[in-house]
């Protein structure tokens, strides 16, 4: 392409070889390209800048709203990409960033993502996707089967069935779990009688015909946000998630949900939904999926689990029987660009009953007719790219003896780094690692004890100060650029359910090694001696002091 | 990776190296990533086969539900995608394909995913986009621009503003058109009183607060699927997807429109949404977006534009003018994948009013908090992929310039198309092109004529005949392997709104040149000549030859 003005003849035949013309191999794009297939990880720490830039300095390298008239020459904005945009990214493949459910990719991902934009195919209709279809049928079938565990027979009946699909694959757990809870919606409202069904004739008409004032969907306090937004989106409204109260390790209430459960049934608000968590994203534990699976068969609610995060867990014979229950769920959310290692963004849901999608079947005259085996007449969205491939190729590839590993590992450094915690002084383990995903807080010794003992006023005079420091420590740390944890808020039952800011950990990276965790610890210790903190840090401690003083004289 | 059951630590080891060494350069996938480098048209016209094979052969391959227990060499895995689906996939980019709205790709977008990829970036927050999260922004004030252009004082006040998002990035139009019926379906029951906005409390007490019976999405019958399952998704039910007739050129009639709204009015529906179509899918025509936009002011409704395929339209100074009013949609779907030339799958919806997508705003504890840039809280979905990267790219490497010509020359071509079917005695151009999309179908000119003059029952035997004959020359044509024309089913009035079906043409890819064109005609004469449907060819010229020989009769 060039800057100057052509004739209409030039430009048109300039914009073929847009199409036609492949970038010469010496260019900026194809060296960058191979560098890339070399040495993946070469290129990230020398492309990336480390010291986090202010986010305003950034902005300025993205400010013009106007569309370029001319175009810019391929190597230019190759250029401009890799100093402005690749230099100002995260670095989420860095062993020592641990804070991200985004890990590192396996290498062969890479280049079989390439193939995959090569083809270019869409997953809407057989038509336009052809062998893909049967492989992403393939795909659902294999998860279907690591969840379900039905015999070969079942999944020869069904995984091809034209007028069934054993689940959706989608751009991720958000549009996962919003199609589970759509089935579940259409589904808990159906067509009777004189009435055509809520996919039909909508909520409003749903309701009045069942007699219902609303419906309900439950879940633990600590469920993912995407079910929040799914009660909006499905036209439930906000309220309709119901949050029931969790344990001290984190897990939904069986008695509460129950309870809760019977308190909807007597407004007149139809239960149509429970769902399990397994692996919340903050704290990474597992509801007891069993007793809740009784609770849904108790009031015919539409049982899901999600399990975004902690699904792979059943690769691994160790820790599996952690989500014991599963196999009872009406229908299962999995990501993939989580725990199956496959590149952002990728998810899907599977349906125990081969039937249960058909809730949400909707057919076009041109494409997705009637008896075809398209996909994409029960999935949320339409168009949709091949990353099935890359699913289909991680399933093969590491195996499940490879994820297993995965799994197993994650867990393992998890217990390992809880130890380190535990063990160090200056800080406390909030919660403890049940899968791969632990918090904890800088809170030396001194204000741990002062914590056991402080009164509820005292206490919440601490965790405030000390929610300031995780805050500063965390944001500093991720500016400094050499490692990263994320933060969150929990309200841990042993201080009264008081709001503390934790450091959240996610130990999925295969790279990150007990070397790295300590340096992690100790960057924080460093930045907690320094001058921005140091002194509300001093404070903190005093006030730990004081109590234990108090503490002493009156058991004195 | 090794088939053989290693030690638990040398399992472990090798799992690493999956992660760590990247792929020999001689390796089977390193070659064919540089093979698609070098030569993409090649490696796609070597791997993918031709003649379609009868997909339950394809599904063979695709059969076992199993995870493997033991890891697979990626030697092995790329052995069997090329074999087994590469080879069976479509190729969309071939200049003979033109059913389809996915065409070729710029050159320069495989190796600029292939840095997308790597970088592994999560747009829902800053924390996992950094730079990226500004780029979005900045892409969405660039269509938002193209669409309302509003000057730069207003894109230096909103594009990076924290409490405001121009629009929403997500996988395609149908969560485009979703995103847009969500914003409207919320701000058409927004709080009030003691009512706290149907976000919150849900569409059936929202009915019931505002005195309405149901709300409904207007839409000429030829809008796109996706709104229909959306009225579906946001739980109004398909019912509120209300159908206006479209007059002779697939335009919706805007008296039709009016009075249905008046109709729905009197029945207490509240009408939701309008929703203009600039390309309809079938026949690529657009609607006339400046009345519809003074009868969504009428009935304050929210007006929605479905731009996905001619959004881009705007960059042609010929052509911009059949999208006039679109300036004044509250909200406008674009298709990155399909006119902008972006791999598959990436599309946007941009807000005309910078507060709009409030209306859909969520935050949680861990992400997306108030008052960050995160553009995940008014997004259906939650983790996303980078590809505004490459929208981003395809804007300035392809230039407004650029995107001109590929618009212009669509249309050309699909005029020339038009005419040479027009000429062509043996065929029947159904419906013209405005844009890039026409519909025609085998019709000799003895068939036509007595068309023209049969009565009904007369005419719906030849085209129930004829329906028969287009079905089996696309799918035959299809199955050859050389060419590709989809087909639907249109209504057309001169036939007294009887179904028809016909063969849609999409002239997207630069590279499809008259010559191609005139052997797809030919290929499906030859086909009509064929055993396979020869004589329903004749029956229908037996028929047409009673028609003409009766009407000379009655006339003489």
């Amino acid at each position: 392409m060039t800057g100057k003005k052509p004739s209409a003849q030039a430009s048109i035949e300039a914009m073929y070889r847009v199409f036609t013309v492949p970038e010469a191999p010496d260019s900026t794009l194809s060296r960058i390209d191979q560098n890339i297939s070399r040495n993946l990880a070469g290129f990230l720490q020398e492309h990336i800048v480390a010291v986090e830039r202010d986010l305003s300095d950034v902005e300025k390298n993205f400010s013009d709203s106007a569309i370029p008239e001319k175009p810019v020459f391929v190597s230019e904005q190759t250029q401009f990409l890799l100093d402005k945009l690749v230099a100002d990214s995260v670095h989420t493949a860095s062993p020592a960033f641990i804070g991200h459910m985004t890990s590192a990719l396996p290498y062969f991902m890479l280049p079989l993502s390439k193939i995959m934009i090569a083809l270019n195919q869409n997953l809407v209709k057989i038509e336009t996707s052809k062998a893909f279809t049967p492989l992403e049928r393939q795909v659902l079938g294999m998860i279907h089967r690591l969840v379900y565990q039905q015999d070969g027979a079942f999944y020869r009946k069904w995984m091809h069935d034209p007028s069934h699909a054993l689940g959706a694959v989608c751009s991720g757990g958000t549009v996962a779990n919003l199609t589970a809870l759509w089935v579940a919606r259409n589904r808990a409202f159906p067509a009777e009688g004189s009435f055509r069904g809520l996919h039909q004739e909508g909520l409003f008409r749903a309701l009045k015909y069942y007699g219902y004032e609303g419906a309900a969907i439950l879940v633990s306090d600590r469920g993912h946000y995407s079910l929040r937004k799914a009660a909006d989106v499905l036209g439930l409204g906000r309220d309709a998630l119901v949050p029931v109260p969790t344990d001290d390790e984190n897990r939904i209430q069986i008695d509460a949900l129950r309870d809760k459960c019977l308190e909807l049934q007597r407004q007149k608000i139809k239960v149509m939904a429970i769902c399990g968590v397994a692996g919340t994203t903050e704290t990474g534990n597992v509801d007891n999926l069993d007793a809740m699976a009784d609770i849904a068969r108790e009031f015919r609610a539409h049982f899901h689990v999600d399990a975004a995060w902690g699904g792979p867990t059943l690769f691994s014979r160790t820790h599996q029987h952690l989500l014991r229950g599963i196999e009872q769920a009406d229908s299962v959310t999995f990501d993939a660009h989580k725990q199956l290692y496959v590149p952002m963004g990728v998810g899907l849901v599977v349906f125990k009953t081969p039937g249960l999608a058909s809730a949400v079947e909707h057919h076009a005259q041109y494409i997705i007719r009637k008896g075809s085996k398209d996909l994409g007449s029960t999935t949320l969205e339409g168009s949709r790219p091949g990353m099935s491939m890359l699913i289909h190729s991680g399933l093969r590839i590491i195996g499940r003896e490879g994820y297993e590993i995965l799994i197993d590992e994650g867990i393992n450094k998890a217990r390992t780094f809880a130890e380190m915690i535990t063990e160090d002084a200056d800080f406390e383990l909030v919660t403890k690692p049940e899968l791969n995903i632990l918090t904890y807080r800088y809170c030396p010794a001194v204000v741990q004890q002062a914590l056991a003992v402080a009164n509820k006023r005292q206490a919440e005079r601490i965790n405030t100060s000390l929610n300031r420091i995780t805050k500063y420590l965390q944001k500093t740390q991720r500016e400094r650029g050499k490692a990263f944890v994320s933060r969150t808020r929990l309200e841990p039952a042993r201080y009264t359910h008081f709001p503390c800011i934790v450091f959240r950990v996610v130990l999925a990276n295969p790279l990150t090694t007990p070397d790295i965790l300590m340096d992690i610890l100790d960057e924080q210790k460093e930045l907690a001696r320094e001058s921005g903190i140091a002194e509300e840090m001093a404070i903190v401690k005093e006030l730990a002091e004081t109590v234990l003083k108090e503490k002493e004289t009156s058991e004195g």
